[in-house]
């Protein structure tokens, strides 16, 4: 008998919704709805005041329309009947988070606060926290928070609380009048099912819950005297485990999506971590890393280690029964976009359009005709500021080696490569602490685009790369854990082995590339080591003159 | 009675004529006519053959070309007749040369040799002649040369010997033949007169020229057994001195001209050196400033100093009875058009088209809206390598500061920045030493062009800015030596004094704007010092893996 989940994959642009056969993993139809106000990281829809910068928000109702538009494209398209899906997941950027009333309506959603940015989604890019994050991280320390190893070390300026406490800082009374303070995918599983349910992925990742739950009443107090009872105001102690029914689709729900009421909703996840089982990695041992605007590198293990810079050690915060490592770099495609619309001349623009291929494939395809170290250039990927192993926003990227001859390829190169030193950087790190990398298995749309990318991070990181096998892991990763909620397979592991999906395509490093992408990564290191480690401070005090030029 | 003079500025993509009344200076016509082959330095005319990195060639009958297309032109632009024409003199980049024939043919324009790049002119920015400099210098430093230390202890790649040796190791075919090597400024005053005589500023600034003349033989045969007589085989041990007369125009150049045959032709000289006296800059402790491709910077002393890395002192080089002394930077509005023809995306262009603006000034434009550190960005300004304080063309560019929101006008920005900190260096370098700077005009199509410009090297270096009064500085300063040749002035100081001119405009530091730029300032001196003086060596392994990439 018929039988499908639906994978909602919330991204930084967009939301893909994915219609799965849950009997073979076939992906029978997909849809994908972009966000109306997509990044605003300018200025408010509707204003001209500009945004102070680092700032980065969205729209919730955004995320509503995604569900409206893609769901009942995918029945459509895929010919099913609601009766026929079982269960409906969702997986999201994080941390992503929003002020709500107790009903759970947005702040933004409301004249009042319209007009004020804190009332607004801070997207997972949102790096204006960093003073906030800095103050948490040097209380946590004078303190002696036993929770901060757990995380690196350092608590990101992207991260649940440090988000928080900006709002306070920045806008007390935005701070007193939200009821509640919650991820982005929780508020999106509490408009499907009226159930407010806090997932433990995100909780444990983002929100520095731990075994022994939140830091303690004393610690947030520490931080500032209205943050003391930020959990019991306006968050929750009790989290949904993944693949864990959260509820049953509402009417309204039902209505928007075109699905049955009372359909199965799991439990939110992470975009990164559901990914992992998607691509049949279930062992420890195994590193997917997701590709996207930034990378996320998921990997599990028997032990707790505590290692550099890494996002966190979660519990069951993968696979449920296995320590879940996470780690991250937090500009990939974001800087090649970066790039590519703010660094390329029209006669490559022209070029592509003459050749019929998109701008990225026109670089990648002139950039792939050079040798390793051709262009002669040595790039730091943090445009977007480094997440592992250094946890600083305030770093910036660097680029070395420019002449006269310098062409819109090379640098296009450079920037690759120097996002594949960077994991490099985290997979040393994590061998370091003798938590073994045995096996790279990519995830994402960037390595399933770039053919050059696969082959330079091949050959940068020297591990054969493995390439998941669908397109769009993360959603069906979350149809996965939907058919799980559903009570169709018992768990994760049995969902992976009949649903997820591994290319038999392997990517070998080339043996004569080794030896120059050595000598590279060791000026890599060199450059990340001298400007990422106190050593040079030129870039803090870039960024302190930014600041004082702009008046912040 | 009428009397005018022409001088003739030989520049890197084109020459220029100007017609002056030598009665006041008044500029009475002007034309320009660009080089048919422009700077070739990605494969000879006619041939698909790649050249190597770092080369740059030009063709000599371009600038024959330029002779009989402007001069005509300011003749009957000016309605001057060629009775009333009473010199001619020419300025040129240096070190810019070609192997001859002993008839002054070039080896480009024979049919046995016009494939062989080595048989072409090297231009100015032929940077492939490093091997060369560091066997120049270590040889001489191993020997205790005498004259090392007047070219701050480092000769350049860019310069007559280097070049010179380059085309003995790699072409002793093309060494073989040529009977002549010699200056493009001293083959064209040949062209014009029928006789071969070596201008003195030339020779001392770039052939190693001082009071007790070339380098011994000895010297030479240390460099390789076939230079030991590289002077007395294809050079000149007698110099002209700046403002004597060359020789009479030949028949043929007059019918090149249309001025009469037999007008006074002055010793040739160098474009930057030129200039010194056309801004009025008679006295020791004016630095003036020739901003274009690159920079060059010219001081004269009562006395003789050592100064790191400038490029040379002469005695009698700039004003006859002074210690010339000469610094540059070699990248300038190079890297400026580097930059706007490869790192700025088309909706700049676009915008630019729409505000009827050059792609320049509607950067300039954007960039001028930004208070001094604004943008979070700085650049150590090597693009074209570093010509002092360093002497190094192996040095590269640097951008440091970029973030997902750096955008073209704030490159644009720290890259004007960064060669403002490149001249204080120099500054700092020569008061360092007791040679005081005291004033600073600036001359060139640069600071003509950009308000931006002139205000950022004001807050940078905290001297007013005094300006160049005609926007063709060089071709007047030519036109002075023509007036000085012909015996209508007694001597340059002479010239200046009736036909100099400096603007009444004075561009103020801004006094916001200087804690500002000196702590950016620090910053760049910081990674200048770190690596461009040995401590990191980064860019030498770029460029390393660079050539053995290529195969070079």
């Amino acid at each position: 008998m018929a039988s499908y989940t639906i994978g909602v994959d919330f991204g930084t642009e967009s939301g893909r919704a994915l219609l799965v056969d849950t009997r073979d993993g076939r992906e029978v139809a997909s849809a994908v709805h972009p966000y109306g106000d997509g990044v605003i990281d300018q200025h408010l829809p509707g204003s001209d005041k500009p945004l102070p910068p680092d700032w980065a928000l969205q729209n919730p109702f955004d995320y509503i329309d995604v569900l409206k538009h893609t769901i009942p494209a995918v029945l459509k398209q895929g010919g099913v009947s609601a009766d026929e899906v079982k269960g409906i997941a969702i997986d999201f950027t994080a941390c992503t988070m929003l002020p709500t009333k107790a009903d759970g309506t947005p702040l933004c959603g409301l004249d009042e606060w319209r007009n004020h940015p804190h009332a607004w989604i801070k997207l997972w890019k949102h790096h204006a926290a960093q003073p906030e994050a800095d103050q948490i991280n040097e209380t946590a320390r004078q303190r002696g928070e036993n929770w901060l190893q757990r995380y690196g070390g350092k608590i990101s300026s992207e991260w649940f609380f440090s988000k928080a406490l900006q709002i306070l800082h920045e806008a007390p009374e935005v701070y007193q009048a939200a009821d509640r303070l919650i991820e982005a995918a929780d508020w999106v599983i509490w408009q499907l099912t009226g159930v407010e349910v806090r997932n433990a992925c995100t909780a444990g990742y983002k929100a520095m819950v731990q075994d022994e739950g939140y830091p303690s009443r004393e610690y947030f107090a520490a931080l500032h005297p209205d943050f003391a009872d930020v959990v019991d105001s306006k968050m929750q102690r009790t989290f949904g485990q993944l693949g864990q029914k959260a509820g049953g689709l509402t009417a309204q729900a039902a209505a928007w999506t075109g699905l049955r009421e009372g359909t199965a909703v799991a439990v939110a996840n992470v975009d990164a971590h559901v990914t992992y089982p998607a691509v049949k990695a279930t062992r420890p041992g195994t590193m997917v890393i997701i590709m996207g605007t930034s990378s996320c590198h998921m990997l599990i293990g028997d032990k707790l280690q505590a290692v550099e810079g890494m996002c966190g050690v979660v519990r069951d915060g993968i696979i449920p029964g296995y320590y879940g490592y996470e780690a991250g770099q937090s500009g990939v495609g974001d800087i090649f976009a970066w790039f590519v619309n703010h660094a390329v001349p029209p006669e490559y623009h022209e070029a592509a359009k003459k050749a019929g291929l998109p701008i990225h494939s026109y670089l990648e395809q002139e950039a792939a005709k050079q040798k390793p170290g051709e262009h002669g250039l040595l790039a730091l990927d943090w445009w977007n500021g480094n997440r592992s192993t250094l946890v600083d926003a305030d770093l910036t990227g660097l680029l070395i080696g420019g002449t006269l001859g310098t062409r819109a390829p090379d640098i296009y190169r450079a920037l690759i490569e120097a996002t594949a030193f960077g994991t490099r950087v985290i997979i040393e790190a994590f061998e370091g602490r003798g938590v073994p990398v045995t096996e790279i298995i990519a995830a994402g749309g960037l390595p399933e685009k770039n053919a050059l990318l696969k082959q330079i991070y091949a050959d940068v990181t020297g591990r054969p790369f493995k390439l998941a096998g669908s397109p769009q892991a993360p959603a069906l990763g979350s149809a996965m854990h939907a058919a799980v909620a559903a009570g169709i397979y018992p768990n994760i592991e049995a969902a992976a082995e009949t649903m997820g999906k591994l290319k038999d395509e392997v990517v070998e490093p080339i043996a004569a590339h080794r030896p120059i992408y050595d000598q590279l990564y060791a000026d890599y290191k060199m450059l990340y080591d001298t400007f990422g480690r106190g050593g040079n401070d030129v870039m803090k005090r870039l960024k302190a003159l930014r600041r004082a030029a702009r008046g912040e």
